[in-house]
């Protein structure tokens, strides 16, 4: 199965989804609502609204406020990518230049205030557990502040061990998704013990996609034409790294790190990091950990009963896992 | 009557809406950890939440949720000035280097996410009214990404008009000082009458703050030893200006607005409408302006019985508006 498919599946839920989005981002500041306009059209994947809205199918149901939720997560996520792309200096996303390009920081910081507040409008408007949904997503953008900000600070002394990497990357992924799926499960009021699954299976699953997403910066699947060794320029250590430095002393763990500090201004250096990536096979290690996760990931949908969603859910899962789209 | 009189007078109140920041912004990233705790040691003048807990007190004995909103009004405002150094490249503030200029843009941005999270956090706490507060401060949230948004446009196009100039000051300013004011008073179940009232004074007095803020760009009391001329470096046209243009022949108008335009780039140019302003005594006229707010702001005081805290509503407006310091 295939996300295009899944979003067949979903049909009129997702265009619902998407309209709503539309409705909020709405503005007579032409240059606000023109780049908002801009967003909705090129929307990227839409993964986070599929997870919610198969989530709160494979718990009954969907209703306005499965609707609702799926719309608040794409604009959180959204938000966090405008002010991302002003972290990172990123100059192209999904292969168009970036708001922050386009238009500057300034621009892309507030624009991503606004899609910020739009979500919490979203929440507002819920028929129930608007309370609940509020907090969950506030706990969501306070993990993706948190988890950038390490990433941040842990880039500068280039000291990042494993449960840090697991910490940054819970925080600047798997919490979204966990988000997405709890409030989604909440959405239809599922029993507690299938919202507790479901966040669970979302929380593997964020973390199995973004160990994946740090597999390409290695040159794992280069169908998608992403360019490689980003994460090293920026003195981020990443989990196959991670993995070959678990296989040396602690004296080459050390040089080695010393070399990913000089990595940032020095082409050569980063090179040899990612040579020693190879030869300690920290691709296929890493593998093996995302994999787990999302044999983990499936396990915990096998309490919910059998529906179609649900089966999505697991393809999703392994489709997540492998993309290399 | 100066502030430090109404900080004095409000002195236990105060201290636990502080202290309640600082509990709300521990973080175990020392990173974010220790940024918070000097942005909140060098605090700036906490005039909003002074004007929060005065109105709380003026309606009624204030509790926990006055107490509450008075902190996330201080958190949102300094969520805001984080964005806003980006947005404006400024390297100090309050005589001090900002996290921009000492950790980078990113950091500044990713931050200032943070305290807005903690704003949310601290308005789904309240005993009342949360969902009501925190609808009103997603409005202002809003309305300051709009009011900042706008202000970029128009200082592209240097078409500013007067309904223009007080959109955006109503957006970035006054805005959060009506819901200072507003939520303060619903924090002691105010009635309607007074929580509307309270309401305009503070958006009143929010537009004279702004348009004293942008006189001082001309060089007015230049006690504050602020450096002049910002606005106009930025494009930016302010109620000086508009009210000197008001004097002139549509012909005349249109060549100074080239002259802003240019003014970006060339110092001259901005001497030269610096001197235009000067010629259609612009700062006199705004301060008419500004004094008219002020006194209206004070009159919708009138309908308050009277208090310590409604004494010094009044006096604060007087402080504010004539604010040099």
């Amino acid at each position: 199965m295939t996300l295009e498919e899944a979003k067949a599946f979903l049909g009129a839920d997702l265009e619902r989804t998407v309209a709503r989005m539309e409705t909020l981002l709405r503005s007579d500041i032409p240059l606000l609502d023109g780049t908002n306009r801009s967003l909705l059209t090129h929307a990227g994947k839409l993964l986070r609204p599929v997870l919610s809205l198969l989530s709160a199918g494979a718990c009954g149901p969907r209703n306005e406020d499965s609707i609702r939720f799926a719309a608040a997560v794409e604009l959180l996520h959204n938000a966090t990518l405008l002010h991302d792309d002003v972290v990172d200096g990123s100059a192209e996303r999904r292969n168009l230049p970036t708001v922050m390009s386009l238009l500057g920081g300034p621009a892309s910081v507030l624009i991503g205030d606004f899609w910020l507040v739009k979500c919490i409008d979203c929440l507002l408007g819920a028929d129930r557990y608007s309370e609940t949904v509020i907090r969950l997503f506030a706990k969501t953008l306070s993990d993706l502040a948190e988890g950038e900000i390490l990433q941040l600070q842990k880039a500068s002394s280039c000291d990042t061990g494993e449960e840090d990497y697991f910490r940054i990357i819970y925080c600047k992924t798997a919490s979204l998704f966990e988000t997405a799926c709890r409030s989604a499960a909440l959405s239809v009021s599922a029993p507690e013990a299938h919202i507790e699954s479901l966040a669970r299976y979302g929380s593997r699953l964020g973390l199995a996609f973004q160990i994946r997403d740090d597999m390409l910066d290695y040159g794992d699947g280069c169908a998608i034409g992403k360019p490689t060794g980003q994460d090293l320029r920026e003195g981020k250590i990443t989990l196959p790294l991670l993995c070959a430095l678990s296989e040396v002393s602690a004296e080459e763990n050390l040089a080695i790190r010393k070399r990913v500090a000089r990595a940032v201004d020095d082409p050569a250096e980063a090179a040899a990091v990612q040579a020693f990536v190879r030869a300690h096979e920290g691709l296929a290690r890493a593998a093996e950990r995302r994999d787990a996760l999302i044999r983990e990931a499936v396990s915990f949908l096998e309490i919910l009963p059998d529906s179609e969603e649900k089966s999505y859910l697991a393809s999703l899962a392994h489709f997540v896992g492998a993309r290399n789209n």
